[in-house]
């Protein structure tokens, strides 16, 4: 019982010592035979030899006459040849078999017929012209394929030719997938508190799949030693690799490192990554298992940079292609001296350079997987980078996706997601890639070269003017476009029925009344210090003041689920949640550009999407908005 | 009937205008919902919301004590807070909820126990710390994946999280393929003279579905305008895009065009591209209906470059994305000013560089497609390139195996096959990439710094001395290394029971005996004239002398065939194909490396290979060789 002790080895080290034991184990995957037509993207298990030649006999090449060369020899002009039909030579189409006997065809467009079963040639054919002779694809008995390759569409059509219908190759790896917990249910759409919804087991089963592996997802399984223990000694009988995920750390409840070392050997507990650290490399019953942590980002890191090589030692082959770019990084990132850590990054070509900006880094965030393009290293024994430095990335999604995308940042609002699906729907190869980082901080990115537009709302308290004057104060020294987009009703969202009589900003600091705010830099916060400071209310006053959230759902979510009494946003967020809506203001919310992205394709893009009747209607459906 | 005209239209301008009127008869694929745990690699149709939050309850993100943060205001070391137990606070696990009264949770270990039921603090807790708070990863009626996007794996984890378990996707797409064709017979391997292997088929069917369309292959349809006509519209009704394979030229047997303008209509017939020409755009039942060509390597150059992206149109997004790398062309490529131009390239990093050899161009020769790891494209109105030109290619394989990849070249022996075979098994991550250009080739290839090594047996008349010589006059300013490899025995290859009764060179040219000779600057070749010298035999006098083969197997299988009598080469050729052999003498074959690259990896491991006992035991197999 109790707590284990947790290493913290080297991942590479790690990696060596579990693979010289599989391999030292004879582990391997069994082969089997299939049909050469199913076998596309299999592995061959043996080098693989034509049976028979390709072509498999002499073919003739053209449509004409097919004869022996030797007797067309001083054929001219002036000396022409004459011969005699199924003595001297047959008639024949492309490919029909050559007569033994004829070594040459000669096209019809070259023969002159002169009757009488006779023909007349004026050149010389030389031996095997017009010929397609055996072999001269494939030579029987020749390799085709050597041992451990996968096989690919052409290399089907190799096979056929070469007379091979069947080919053995290693089975596909069967990955057993047990996840743990007494908290997890299987997915639901109504999940009781307390109760998190299993979907490791359904990323994991997805990253596998596109390596050619079969997943095998068993039923969760509780928080209890001899349970798991069983758990694992089944699905060892029963696939190549098992992944058995949560309960790897080294708490109270984490039966897996025992479960794994009564039922096999556990060689290593605790790697020097992060995320990622409570892993478990053991073997059971002559099979892999790997205890996988629980946490999500955690899980797929450990399976991309683990699970994969074991997998690739066992298929003899690379499982797919690291694909990895250069960027630089515009914010600092601090790592930790004892780990190897994965940052993921979303990835922008803007202005010819592609930037890197670290996404959050919380492991239990899976959106961040979701939201990210890429995933930077940051190696042991390094106190992380500085902002501006060049980084390698590896990548995530397609380069084509990361180039031909349109990097919005700035301030949330659900229309910036509509822009993004309707450049989807309408401008095939196109994609947006948004960050909520608050008006002030999309200023601030566009300032800085990272992101094509900024959705801004920022009100000046001077003027009553909106944007302008801050595009102006910040970006002073570029040339700046705003493109209009619309006006929309900010107010202060609350529970059906108002129960705590929210009318205005001063009703924010009564005793009993618990605010949710936007975070700093949002220009809804700036709006709210402006009526407060207008209102001469102390925010120290207002309960849930330093509560910070950063998007208008993340304020209705929890005023919805009755975790704060009333926040402010936007009319659609309140819509969506069914929430009563104070409106306090209509605000301009804009996109700023610089004046030299205004001739990208994906700008005069937005631009129509903009101007377009489906976006109109779309804003039209979730309320609150004017053009 | 009869001969129809072929246009010579840009592929873009077809490309355009075919797409254009698809998108203008609103053909489309149409959509299904799936379990979201199948839904990885599928494409949505639409934009998909979160219909739940994660976390969905406020969450204990410790174990500890849950309280109301501002009953802990003021706490210090010197004015500590005491609290009582399910009145001022509660205990909590990590991933409880927090109870609604509550906003924060203290870690057990900043807990001091005081007993009855009560517990000091000495640091005030902060509003929501150690709360993982609701929508932290996703908020209700958040989108979380815009339209025509393709689902990763995290993907799938986020929708479950959001509370999805179903979504909206495109159907797969249905591609239907018709092989059709008098002489076309399904996959065997005992096919008559005159037949043809059906292969295209398969090598479509596994392209599309890596694209993840569903391929359906129908039967072979003969070269019958009905029947063809009948099979296209019975495919246009079950498939969303159908490929009538073959009979697209304007020959007098080319059924293609006309049953596609008969059945529906015809868009464009022929394209300004090579090979690939004879392709047919057209629309049946409101269906793209394709006519691609029957060479196989036409048939793949025409589905890559535009049946893809009719599959992109419909599917919404890009099927694979574009590798492309810039090679060093080592050969000058001639094209036509007509034709935009595809040649399929070998690449190597050889000395840092990237090198492109041109393959053999015959639209026939299916090999050609498994052997190249890129495609070059000569635009339209260009002769072609020089040799020593920076190109762009496409690439084939991953630019992981070809980096990886020990480039030989040189004399062909099959031993060179089963050195690429120990490599695959015995050295994951290492390839050998080889061509059969003759011992001289492979000579001028390694000194034009095309290659790691050749493969060598070049008898130096004078001294009649093996290799070194050579090495030494043609690459005499480069240190080069010779390793040592096998003696083999060469001899005349004949029928079984050597009915010509053929016991030396002067065999050759008695009449009625027919000779299949190796290319000029091959090994074997040499060793022939070499011979005929000493005898003072006329070379003309040989039937057969012109007639080259570029391998050992392949002068054995005309010989097999019955289609020439004799011709040398070495015995394990002989004896894969059961032939009579009469040994003219033993050989060296070597490897030559420059002397810069023995210290790479593959290099070593080359030599590794070629000492193991693996090696030798499976060249034993073969015969003829002696160590």
């Amino acid at each position: 019982m109790g707590y284990s002790y947790l290493n913290n080895m080297e991942m590479e080290e790690a990696l060596e010592l579990y693979l010289n034991e599989i391999k030292a184990r004879g582990i391997h995957l069994d082969t089997e035979e299939v049909p050469v037509q199913e076998a596309v993207d299999r592995v061959t298990s043996r080098a693989v030899f034509a049976r028979i030649s390709s072509p498999h006999y002499n073919a003739c090449a053209m449509d004409g006459i097919a004869l022996f060369s030797k007797s067309t020899s001083g054929a001219t002009d002036t000396t022409p040849v004459f011969l005699k039909e199924n003595e001297d030579f047959v008639r024949v189409d492309t490919g029909d078999p050559l007569p033994d006997r004829f070594d040459a065809v000669v096209m019809i467009e070259d023969v002159i017929e002169v009757g009488d079963g006779r023909i007349k040639l004026i050149a010389a054919a030389s031996p095997w012209q017009h010929v397609r002779q055996i072999g001269e694809d494939i030579c029987a008995e020749e390799m085709l394929l050597p041992s451990n390759t996968r096989i690919e569409p052409a290399a089907v059509g190799a096979l056929l030719a070469g007379g091979v219908l069947k080919v053995e190759v290693k089975k596909r790896p069967v990955v057993g997938i047990i996840p743990t917990g007494d908290e997890i249910v299987s997915p639901t759409d109504s999940p009781g508190a307390g109760e998190i919804i299993e979907f490791n087991g359904s990323i994991f089963s997805g990253i596998v799949r596109r390596w050619g592996a079969v997943p095998r997802v068993y039923g969760i399984v509780p928080d209890e030693f001899e349970l798991i223990k069983n758990a694992v000694v089944e699905a060892s009988k029963e696939c190549d690799v098992v992944l058995l995920n949560a309960g790897s750390s080294a708490g109270r409840e984490d039966y897996s490192a025992r479960a794994i070392s009564e039922a096999g050997d556990m060689l290593v507990h605790g790697i020097s990554i992060k995320p990622g650290k409570p892993t478990i490399l053991g073997i059971v019953n002559n099979r892999p298992v790997i205890g996988v942590p629980g946490y999500p980002v955690s899980g797929i890191i450990v399976i991309e940079m683990m699970v994969k090589r074991i997998m690739e030692y066992l298929m003899g082959l690379s499982c797919e292609e690291e694909k990895t770019a250069s960027a630089v990084l515009v914010r600092k990132v601090v790592s930790s001296l004892k780990y190897k850590e994965y940052v993921r990054v979303k990835l922008g070509e803007v202005g010819g350079r592609l930037v890197a900006t670290p996404l959050d880094r919380g492991a239990g965030v899976v959106t961040s997987f979701v939201k990210a393009d890429g995933l930077m290293e940051i190696p042991l024994n390094s106190e992380g980078y500085e902002k501006g430095r060049e980084v390698r990335v590896k990548l995530l999604k397609s380069m084509d996706e990361i180039r031909n995308s349109l990097v919005i940042v700035g301030s949330h609002d659900p229309l910036v997601d509509v822009v993004g699906d309707i450049m989807r729907r309408n401008y095939p190869g196109e994609y947006v890639s948004s960050a909520h980082v608050g008006s002030m901080g999309g200023i601030m990115a566009v300032k800085r070269g990272e992101a094509h537009a900024a959705g801004i709302h920022l009100l000046d308290e001077e003027t009553g003017e909106y944007n302008t004057s801050y595009a102006r104060r910040y970006l002073g020294n570029e040339n700046i476009c705003l493109i209009k987009c619309v006006k929309r009703v900010q107010g202060f969202m609350t529970a059906p029925g108002n129960p705590k009589q929210i009318k205005s900003v001063s009703d924010l600091s009564r005793e009993g009344v618990r605010y949710v705010n936007r975070q700093k830099g949002s220009g809804t916060r700036i709006l709210l210090d402006y009526m407060l400071k207008g209102e001469g209310i102390d925010p120290e006053g207002i309960y849930g003041y330093e509560r910070e959230e950063f998007t208008h759902l993340s304020v209705a979510a929890l005023v919805a689920a009755g975790s704060a009494d009333v926040g402010l946003g936007i009319y659609s967020a309140a819509r969506a949640y069914g929430l009563d809506f104070i409106p306090v203001c209509e605000e301009q919310y804009d996109f700023i550009v610089p004046e030299k992205f205004m001739e990208l394709k994906m700008v005069r893009h937005l631009r129509e999407i903009l101007e377009s009747r489906e976006f109109k209607e779309r804003l039209d459906e979730m309320g609150g908005y004017r053009f």
